[in-house]
């Protein structure tokens, strides 16, 4: 029951909370590593801080950055079986170079040339894609042709079959958002090929799921009882972007519904549930007016922002970067957010607050609201 | 403790199951009616048959009557405090002459001439409006103005003061749908007048609560967490439509989401649940394509079907009506219901399943679908 | 679609919140009742009283009278297929002579000779026994014989089938009590007749049910998920006096747990849930120190109470009753109610709770807390 | 928004699924590493297999080797604040020497010196002590006074102020589980100092939350509704030894309990819910009987076994070990697991099942069943 090259390695500090360096303790310590043991009191600090002290940091990406790079990709990387997609994620800058935006959430670049086909398969792993700009791709999820269009929001969730085909003359690039960080520390991963193209190469302007489900406060009684995730395939943005105008317009009227002065956000929800889209993802749009900024928000749990139309400022704690079209900024957990909007700024943002609120793990601290 | 003149009745009879009579017997019985006693072997086959079998019966209402005696109504009977309101109620001739059409729900058609108000009140019966025709009247709910329009169904969920005013030159009727008898049975009633006229007379073609709530798959953040009732006031009939049209589209092209051949069909739901409207109503529209027939259905719970539009003809158990726009019939729990579609038939439906359901109740048997 | 002899009867009146009497109102009236129709202004003060205006009365029956028509019953009438059981139910004076205790709730004197047996059934409706006095009887649950014995609450949850058989050379009575008014009401009932006497005539002191479910916060592996019903099928009076001594030693220590100075009290649950034993009924053991008294309570929904063991007196409103071993108290709707104790006094106490709470109708009222 | 040196390193390989090496490509890498990206077709093979691939390995740590560490631990390492607590915890030989049994689980041995105080703090992460041996020491949760003995459960879930204290004349040792390493993961750690040593340093047999809820089926009526963890704050053994002993004995009877032949297992359960103790951690005991065997099972997500009684042998895929009493196995995510008693074998069991369960990520597969 022993390993002779333990990955156990510690050291006896001479300092407060520490027990006293010795020969003894020395002994005691080898005598840890090579039983594969260690000890609390070494390591209280950094497992239990007063509050979250995330090892991902605050960073931001640009989004013109990314669509070069993309591009330079579609010359040199074909797509299909095998690498199956032609997505460059955000590596984190403090998780060790792996391709995760925050230690549970992917966000990626995804690039698909004109007649180029995304092979079909499924994972467990939920994702959606929000599509900043561009037009002219389907994805075929379990077989529904779903219309991808700039302000869209589409949802796979784990374990439906999909692929993607670009009918237009152009590329096409979207942001993909998975968990597969989550489901990669958790071992929870399930995956397989599905044919090298897809079926149904039809396109029609709205899905099958849409057709059934993207009805306001209605649902098919033949689809009866709660989904573990949304059944609708897309969320289309003349609905959102309506949504966030009757918020603004509530507000200059002299009514509720805006979540602080000139900030309105609505969340995609599962329609069989009224809560978050999938198990592990929460997906929101928010719009800011112009010359407006956010009060100051800490939230337990990591998110994504990007930027859909306008121009601002996000700052992060102590960091700050101006925004535009496309940028992504990443907020780990705990740490202070304010957004500025220069011209009205329309955000989209996702996270893994579903995660944290069904663990009861939720808190929030809003600090600094505008006068 | 005793009673002299006790509502207990008792008759020893001959009969199976039961005691011989003898003069022992009779004496007994008597001391059981001093005493505010019954026996179960006296009550068994009324109290425990094998299936239901409700006191209440199938029925139907021409909606022309209605409307007839409502607008005489109109000349007579004036809307004002007291009365609160000029509705007239379907009394099932199965219980006893009561204002129920079955003996949980409340049908009635209400009539508003032009100018008029019903005044302000709220109460813990939970209420919609469903329009056959007409438009003109807006019902003030909580401060929020709501139109009703022709096909659109209308929410007052419990304790929220509602008044109604008709800003229209034509008088206007509609279907009122509630759960007065349940909450009188039940002893859960209580009521409190407002003001004598809604104080908001502005007449907007969306309340606020469509612009937070009606968008599909969406919700505003700043109203988190499952409510027990629906946010949305207004389900228009454009969306009602689109969503019938589109399941009939997807059965055209082979795809699912009809309930059965020929008869598509939508459930209002809480969009923050994703379940029924109301704790105590289950509400939907119905669409059946012309010369179709659904499947026979039993249901424990009742249910009252309005014809939204068009001709067919409705049976429950051995009784058969021939219904057209606006006539009502009532179908008691587990009673057999055939709905046949001459021209394309739209109905709706109100029932008490959410109380069955969620006393986990619910039995369904359906036969004889169509060949 | 008319009824010749109409059960609706209406009668113009002059009063306030009516419409003024005249020949063309009675007209009016009479084309209600011919189309089975009743207004809403006739009949809005019955309907919509500011608080619960039940229908059923408070009420008390003395145990020893009951307990000596049960005996005479036992004389006169066999048990046997057809009767079924030697049930005798508290007919409310307010319910017109229904055995219907509240309008929900049936509470019934059972009694089983030496020797005897109650054939075995099943129905939907759901119910229990609890056991005053007495033991030698089992109740044999869906084959697992279950023994009753004084303190022991009994559950028979709905579609189990179950029959008694008496193995004592002494007579035995219990309460039962089942949702027979609420499922006649709602017309939610099935049933079943099973074999004539029970299969198995064991006499385990414990039943199997309770061998895998009523160990403190344990629950066996091989029967995950929630069920509708708890699956203990006994709860002993032992655990429930211990658990009732426990609260009023940790109220004598300084602790919390008591739900009012003096005043223990225990719900039984579904272990599968932690919510009510059963979907439609709530039950609870309480126990109050001598010479203290309960606030005056009033709750939303009906309840039955009978007294375990002690003496003192039940007030309900306007009226009081002295109370001793096995006597019943019927408490409707929103009525308020004060227990004084004169001795310890312990009380079992079942309601419709549960319907009420999960159609959140629920509302209580607290006053005159002793001091 | 570039980082000089980055933490992303790529090479291009001449593999299936790969693009061709290029000097372009090279180049195109170089640009994802500047800009912190890394794509998804160098990496999917490990983010994406068939099937669980977890980091962690399945490895066995000995309970006397534990015990002799923590004894020299106890001459040299004092315990008090700043350290906080003399707990030595098993390094899954597979996560890099961190202190992490499984990614989500901390698994310790804990010692304390007769008269000892470990010092009173509170953290989000949630707490539980399983007693392999000994007796003597109380912990205080929120001040209730929790005495710790062989075969006990005992739970500190998050946000409860504890301390331990030694009251006998012996050193105490036990098992310590917490969801440190899942908590850290996501970052949602919350710490606070209390009092260096406890207030009540009375020894009561019995804590003041098992008083209100350790009685089976039953609630204190004072403390409605569902708890995110478990208000009991010590299972006995001597309930626990009862219920395996009831399940063996139906078996025995040729009735249903045990989850396969020979194998009978109870859950710790939240009784305000019927749910896990904690959100985060399931627990349960297992008894075999002597020579039989467990089917061979695998489960999404990861486990800790320790044995409490008896011998036998733990299989995890390929590699299988010798255990008795104190023994700890590790059982990462989707490996096979196989357990064999040679003797009579209790174990207990913790797992993060609750996390992979509310996230709908669980899959079960039990394949070998003894003949």
């Amino acid at each position: 029951m022993t390993s002779t090259l333990s990955p156990v390695s510690l050291t006896a500090i001479d300092a407060p909370g520490q027990p006293t360096p010795s020969p003894e303790l020395e002994e005691l310590y080898r005598g840890f590593e090579q039983e594969l043991l260690v000890p609390l009191w070494t390591e209280i600090g950094d497992l239990m801080p007063s509050s979250p002290r995330p090892g991902a940091q605050a960073h931001a990406w640009r989004w013109q950055n990314l669509l070069r790079l993309a591009e330079r990709s579609g010359d040199l990387v074909p797509v299909g079986r095998g690498g199956e997609r032609r997505a460059i994620a955000l590596a984190n800058p403090g998780l060790g170079g792996a391709p995760f935006a925050t230690p549970t959430l992917w966000a990626a670049i995804q690039y698909l040339n004109p007649g180029e086909d995304a092979p079909v398969h499924r994972h467990t792993q939920h994702a959606f894609r929000f599509v900043v700009e561009g037009e002219g791709v389907w994805t075929v999820v379990d077989g529904d042709p779903v219309a991808m269009r700039r302000g869209d929001f589409l949802l796979t969730s784990g374990w439906r079959f999909h692929g993607h085909h670009n009918q237009s003359d152009a590329p096409m690039a979207w942001l993909d958002g998975l968990d597969i960080p989550f489901s990669h520390y958790l071992g929870t991963t399930f995956f397989e090929f599905g044919p090298d193209a897809v079926a149904d190469r039809s396109t029609p302007p709205r899905s099958r799921a849409e057709r059934l489900w993207a009805h306001p406060g209605l649902r098919p009684v033949s689809q009866p009882g709660p989904a573990d995730s949304s059944p609708i395939a897309a969320y289309r943005w003349e609905h959102t972007d309506a949504a966030l105008a009757d918020q603004l317009a509530l507000e200059d009227a002299g009514h509720a519904g805006v979540v602080e002065p000139g900030h309105a956000a609505v969340r995609f929800t599962n329609p069989t549930t009224g809560g978050d889209v999938m198990p592990t993802i929460r997906a929101e749009m928010h719009r800011l007016r112009a010359d407006t900024r956010t009060a100051t928000r800490r939230e337990v749990g990591s998110a994504v922002w990007q930027v859909f139309d306008g121009a601002g400022r996000v700052r992060v704690g102590d960091r700050e970067w101006p925004v535009e079209r496309g940028d992504l900024v990443v907020v780990p957990s705990w740490q202070p957010l304010t957004v500025t909007a220069e011209t009205e700024l329309d955000l989209f943002r996702f996270s893994d607050t579903p995660i944290v609120e069904r663990l009861h793990a939720d808190r929030v601290q809003v600090e600094g609201a505008p006068a």
